[in-house]
């Protein structure tokens, strides 16, 4: 299913969809996907096999508030059903807004934005260790209400209380011949949108949903290997990844080999939960010869590209 | 991209996801999907090329109870996020199911879920109409208050008040030839759910959501004609169409031409807003020779399809 085009896959955060601290609106987020993804540029045109991912976090934690909000009288979404619809909310942006893109640079494509199911190992250690906070803060009382439904909460770095769920491993994509299938057809494909709706296979070999959420760029990786893309591409908030960061030796990684970002993993130098995750993706998707990962954000991504901003993780020591 | 394989387009009722009356609730939908898909049997087998839609009306129905109950805490969605989210959260029940059930028949088959965007005229006299009632019912004092908002608010037969919008007519899908190109593939593909997410082309190209809903099997007519299908299934909550429904001379109506259906709708024998639709998707999708639609109930469908159930609407008038 590969083909001689290169092979791309990006993703956006949840986070790239609104400015930072402005509040969420569905027309703000037309307008700021319009913003990332127009950094694209010639990964838009149709030499590029382009495969786009997406974030939920923010998305589906308004989900859950209005599920709440609204229990009793509309019935309750399981988690898995937040990413299915999130996925929906944000694959008709991201589809819209890429048709638009390629269009406005001269060379409109298709646009196949799909619904993904990921397959996650139900023993996986993440279902007995909850600790992915999802949806809106709560005070100490509603914590204790939360607690006594049945739902896991933490306290989250001062600022309240959050519910929290599993967070598995992604294992492999879905019929994933699907997304190779449509690249060689021409189409840019909309995939994997919050890291996946989380399911498993029971003996039998059907799937049913489970009620976790999977991060977003372990997904993109496995999907970016499983597709033979070249380049993952994980856009986020920051510029790139720092050494040091929140210290006056703070500098940016502008290139590392998978095992120098473990070791740096290692010492504690990206959050968990925020950069942790990415440089993992990074180092898992870069492992493999020939595969790039780079991590930066939009305004950066062409001298990111060029090697002269951003973080890139490159098996190929010698070239650094 | 069309094959020598049938081509069959299958629209499933957004009331088919729960019993009548039974409250809806996620693992319900499961539930009922799988009940009602495992009857397409022999459709769902590899020599046949599958598209399977939906509805979505009680699904959004919950979409805005939620997203009211939630202003001022979570962001609101307009009607077209609405039916994206809607195409999300059911085009993963069908994706589920539908690879579950190819699999329990010893053919498992890759399921494409899509996003579908459906082109609408702006200028479609629907947007200085509207009459499609959504969302829940209100009291007159509400619906005052709904009213003072901008909201186009009117009583429902002696039920309550409900919130109407404008739905104008499918004019094409957009990227049709992805779902083409999916079938040929090998694949079932679930699109156009809730009759796709309306949207406008500008003068330059692009595309813009507009606050509308679309009928779900006029879109699938035109779906339909467009990859070439021969068959179009149209599963309701009734075995057949009726003529003089709802009076002693009520009788099913077995087989008709386009025209007799036409007829038969000008005689007022089909409810605007239910049976009256789906005649016309049936009949605009027949209109072309060797094209044929069948209504019925999921229980029907096998006697249906064998011409003994259910309503066939077919243009060549000898063979009746």
């Amino acid at each position: 299913m590969t083909s001689s085009r290169r092979r791309v896959v990006v993703v956006l955060g949840g986070n790239a969809f609104a400015p930072p601290g402005a509040p969420l609106t569905m027309a703000g987020q037309f307008r700021f996907a319009h913003e990332a993804l127009a950094t694209l540029g010639p990964l838009l045109d149709r030499d590029v096999e382009l495969v786009v991912g997406h974030g939920n976090g923010p998305q589906v934690g308004h989900m859950l508030v209005r599920v709440e909000e609204a229990l009793g009288k509309a019935y309750a979404l399981p988690l898995e059903v937040c990413v299915a619809e999130s996925e929906g909310e944000l694959g008709y942006v991201l589809a819209q807004t890429l048709g638009n893109l390629s269009r406005e640079r001269g060379a409109p494509r298709p646009i196949a934005s799909l619904l993904t199911q990921v397959e996650v190992d139900p023993a996986d250690p993440a279902f007995g260790r909850p600790d992915k906070p999802v949806g809106p803060f709560y005070d100490a009382a509603q914590a204790d209400a939360l607690r006594a439904k049945g739902f896991a909460v933490k306290e989250d770095a001062g600022r309240g209380f959050r519910r929290v769920v599993p967070s598995p491993e992604p294992r492999a994509i879905v019929d994933v011949e699907i997304v190779s299938g449509l690249l060689s057809m021409g189409a840019i494909v909309v995939a994997a949108g919050g890291g996946g709706i989380p399911v498993t296979r029971a003996p039998d070999g059907t799937l049913h949903g489970l009620d976790a959420v999977i991060d977003k760029d372990l997904t993109a990786a496995v999907l970016a290997q499983a597709i033979g893309a070249e380049l993952l591409v994980i856009l986020t908030a920051i510029d790139a990844a720092y050494l040091d960061h929140g210290t006056d030796r703070r500098r940016p990684l502008r290139r590392a080999s998978p095992a120098e970002v473990r070791a740096h993993a290692a010492e504690g130098h990206f959050a968990p939960g925020s950069m942790g995750p990415k440089m993992e993706a990074a180092a898992r998707f870069a492992s493999r010869a020939g595969c790039r990962a780079v991590i930066c954000d939009p305004p950066s991504l062409a001298e990111a590209l060029a090697g002269r901003a951003g973080t890139s993780v490159v098996e190929d020591a010698e070239a650094r």
